[in-house]
């Protein structure tokens, strides 16, 4: 199967799952229809793919791993959600959309996103029955939090607030508030299917190349992409006085360090041969991304 | 040992967990200071002394369930702080203090409420091993989800902004905004006990007739209560136009359905003779608080 055919099963397989939690969750309305607002609101579905990517890759049941992949993206949906309220990056337009709050008022968002978050754990905790799958949830719970992207947004927020931070602050926020939830689909993903504490670790660097990767490109894309393809203003980040890698080391060094995060992730899928072409490509694609 | 005495042991036993979860987190400043700003404000700990209570009356091990009753006062917690936003109800004073956004701003408060509802999952998750444990945290996912408490908040303020709602929207917030997080805690401490499911079904209406006839007098206190005593300002429903029982029925017919619901919750109990006696006494109590 090419890339493109596999990431297209995968994404379906995430976007029915999806649809049918939704339809089973019992949410009373307007909040049902706010979670459905934003969690089918298209998107690339990265995060639930490299999960069953990083599942298949080592030989685990997709079909088992859906509801881990799900769990993913409702979490990642509902920070979204929360990052783009007034109090925090007060975004008016998310993939081409007005944002949730924009449609459904503050109150709902909040709730939206909080009704988003406890879904993923209900979703996961139902499909949690052996200690691969505990510690699955583990890895999707401790990328999540305090010390995972919550963490990483705190202090994007205090960052931006006080128009403060350096080199160490950019990397925590980076880290935390991006790529940790890419290195818990790899360490989900991975444990899913049972791999060895030195597979999970080795696909869990991966996570972090390519998060880290991924962010840097977003930086570069908010000072050189295209708004109407991006779905969103650009330029905001230097209106908002955000903390980015292009604006604290030039775009030059951006570009770099882009390169040099995605060959981190490349190498760290050595010891998979070719079973990790997919995530392989997965990386090399996202390095030229327009979107 | 006398009902005060062992719930004084169980709330030391909650407050000194609830303190070491919150060294442990890794959250940064200031989210961590929010976190624990309104985790460890005092507060009547309920919930969790319920879950342990719950988990002893059948046998279950007390120092085992301390994980989950921390997970169940985390989750309580952080509804509290997006509840008292701006975009929710708008309260200014909680257990008399000013609430988590007055002190730390609403983006820091929102994530402070984001940070204790993946805590929850962290905490509990990590003391996930059995099948008890999982059921265990199943019933408290489900408690604070689209279905339980999250529900209950979207159907309250749409009814409060609207000025709509009768009998059944009143019961809909009641049931789910108050009492699921009760019957949660009962069923997550029998569940740790491994108890048979009629059992854990007993308690379960238990928690439910305690739920309402919580929230009932809570309806009450904020028509004929102290605000001294309360630690925040009375009259507030009448003020933002919320659904309560008083406001709905009467304050006669709100003291009626109180006792109502308390005895419902005693005789729920039978089952569980004189095991049950700590939880019978509780009930007792809190028909007559005044705070």
């Amino acid at each position: 199967m090419t890339y493109d055919a596999r990431y297209a099963a995968y994404k379906d397989m995430v976007e029915a799952a999806l649809e049918n939690y939704l339809d089973a969750c019992c949410a009373p309305e307007p909040l049902l229809g706010a979670m459905r607002y934003s969690l089918l609101a298209g998107g690339k579905r990265l995060r639930p793919i490299m999960l069953l990517a990083a599942c298949e890759m080592d030989g685990g049941s997709v079909d088992r791993a859906v509801p881990f992949a799900c769990a993913l993206e409702m979490i990642h949906t509902y920070s979204l959600i929360h990052d783009d309220l007034p109090a925090m990056d007060d975004d008016d337009m998310r993939r081409g959309r007005p944002t949730n709050h924009k449609v459904f008022g503050e109150g709902m968002a909040i709730l939206a996103g909080d009704g988003l978050l406890s879904l993923a754990f209900e979703v996961a905790l139902d499909a949690v029955h052996t200690p691969g799958e505990i510690q699955a949830m583990g890895y999707i719970a401790r990328a999540a939090g305090t010390q995972g992207m919550v963490g990483g947004q705190c202090v994007d927020i205090t960052c931006e607030k006080e128009r403060m931070g350096g080199a160490d602050e950019l990397l925590y926020i980076h880290l935390h508030k991006t790529a940790d939830m890419f290195i818990g689909a790899m360490g989900a993903g991975l444990a899913l299917a049972g791999a060895a504490q030195e597979r999970i670790d080795a696909g869990m660097a991966y996570g972090r190349g390519l998060g880290l990767a991924f962010q840097i490109c977003d930086d570069l894309l908010d000072i050189e992409g295209d708004a109407a393809v991006l779905g969103k203003q650009t330029g905001m980040d230097a209106t908002h006085g955000k903390l980015t890698w292009p604006g604290l080391f030039g775009p030059q060094d951006a570009r770099h360090a882009l390169a040099e995060q995605t060959e981190a992730a490349l190498s760290a899928l050595l010891p998979f041969g070719a079973a990790g072409n997919f995530l392989r490509e997965m990386a090399t694609r996202l390095l030229g991304r327009d979107r």
